[in-house]
């Protein structure tokens, strides 16, 4: 980030008492931590900020503090909207849909690639969590860093980056980590709170699902049933832990879950090793995603979709050689 | 690490132009790591570095730099012998016990608290890994790292730390990790080799053991049966790897894996959230251990092995409350 767009922050900031901070929908600790880790930040400046997201917070960032907050409706007497690693205006839901933001000023502060700068100013960079951004802001802010804002923004650090288990990780990653945990930020804490939220319910899914799995040229997959995944109450985390853990396996270079939704839709979860490109797949199949984790819905019959996905994966391992 | 010692290491090693490097039995990525990380910085000097270890070496450290290089047997014209990572004399197997280390002078690089310092000269120190202190040591040798170095260090770190997860993961070990990385160590590389290496083999049992998975009293535990066992032809780290996966289930204060061995003796793992000690509870059943992360093999039948066992960690989880 350049120090002229932190300036320009500032320089915002200094002519504004109230602002409401909005994470995007479907959140997750990131997006949440980063936003608490601000707010705190400017509170300790003297401002007056608030919180906003569209949709109920997980279990995982339950425990950041004064995470209750958070509100779900967009800004009332704020001066000023800051919204934290969304990727562009659709990602804070109706916050931004229903009325909009109004006529005030709209901070982005972001990690994603594909981020096109849609506010008035953009703090914007290529960075494996939004909150390591976030760290920057704070310090430019000359805000010194305490236990409350490290614990926020060391949860967002953990959360993106699989605790320091992307491709993408950085040594720059690992340095805030250190200043975050000198600060007071409780590592091993957070990654309990983080990496150990698995229901024992989903248990006998897993078992299910495991003992299923099968290995077809370097494809590691397996299909949940409708009635598997209702008895079970599955949800859509359920299946990217699963896939996640398949993809862990030595022989797997890449994993597949086709859940069946039960209303002809397949949900399709996938993960690769580094290499191996399934963003690409689930891009031609009407999804999006990561080269080693992505995702689409498509409609039909289990088999063919099957048959279909496994052959665009299988080809996908097969161009990595 | 005392700057004395540190010192005096310096000093044994200019009398000298060829050492041994041993690890201890039953090897991990640890010692490994950090032998090897030292072997190449004493060649750096103009050393002749051997590399010894009494048991052949696990999957996850097979594509280290150099580790082809490990024998099996204890010192034969090396001037001075470096024992590492290995907490007590008989850490060493039969590389101790048959003959010994003769006349020659033992050099003893451990983290383990329980190291009373058996060598000539001792550098121990209460790190979250042997790695940490072998960095220092380079360091003090004058040694600049490179990438080598860095990988052999940085998957010791890894592998000891859990990957930054275990409780006793520090600022400086993170810091250690940044240098390692800019010096070249690959860090998703690493994470890759260290953390998937589960076979597909393996995933029937896993299937099995989920399924079977029972939540008493805040203790996720299960029982393998040895025709399960053998049938998927498990060792000790199938077990250590589901117990640890048990142990991050939310409800799960402590997790417990009865594998029976089919000669009257079962095989107990334990692992616990922080706060709950089940190495006191191995220690009480014969085997030892780390507060977190324990085992015990226990003679006698299954079902009165797994009362008594429960029992125990129940106990200790009302004990943290």
């Amino acid at each position: 980030m350049s120090q002229t767009s932190l300036h320009e922050f500032a320089d915002l900031l200094s002519g504004v008492q109230r602002v409401l901070i909005v994470s995007h929908v479907d959140p997750d600790g990131d997006t949440i931590g980063s936003a608490l880790g601000l707010a705190w930040a400017l509170r300790k400046r003297g401002l007056v900020a608030n919180l906003a997201c569209q949709d109920s917070l997980p279990d995982e960032v339950g425990f950041l503090p004064g995470v209750e907050a958070f509100r779900s409706d967009g800004p009332a007497d704020e001066q000023l909207v800051i919204a934290v690693d969304a990727s562009d205006l659709r990602r804070m839901g109706r916050l931004y849909a229903e009325g909009g933001l109004g006529p005030r000023p709209l901070v982005v502060i972001d990690h994603h690639e594909t981020n096109r700068g849609y506010g008035d100013l953009n703090l914007i960079a290529d960075t494996p969590a939004t909150a390591l951004l976030m760290l920057e802001v704070v310090d430019s802010l000359g805000v010194p860093l305490d236990a409350t804002i490290a614990t926020c923004l060391l949860t967002g650090i953990i959360t993106d980056t699989q605790g320091f288990r992307t491709s993408n990780t950085t040594p720059q990653a690992l340095a805030a980590a250190q200043r975050l945990m000198e600060a007071g930020a409780p590592l091993a804490q957070i990654n309990q709170w983080v990496f150990s939220r698995r229901a024992a319910a989903t248990l006998p899914l897993w078992g299910a699902a495991l003992t299923n799995a099968a290995l077809t040229e370097g494809v590691l997959w397996v299909e949940l049933p409708f009635e598997l995944l209702r008895r079970n109450g599955a949800d859509g985390k359920t299946s990217s832990g699963l896939v996640t853990f398949l993809n862990t396996v030595r022989e797997a270079q890449a994993a597949v879950i086709l859940a069946d939704q039960g209303d002809g839709i397949i949900d399709v979860s996938l993960r690769s090793k580094p290499g191996v490109d399934v963003a690409a797949v689930a891009l031609a199949l009407g999804g999006g995603g990561h080269p080693q984790a992505a995702g689409c819905q498509v409609a039909g019959e289990i088999s063919e979709v099957r048959q279909r996905v496994l052959a665009a994966v299988r080809a996908a391992v097969a161009r990595a050689g």
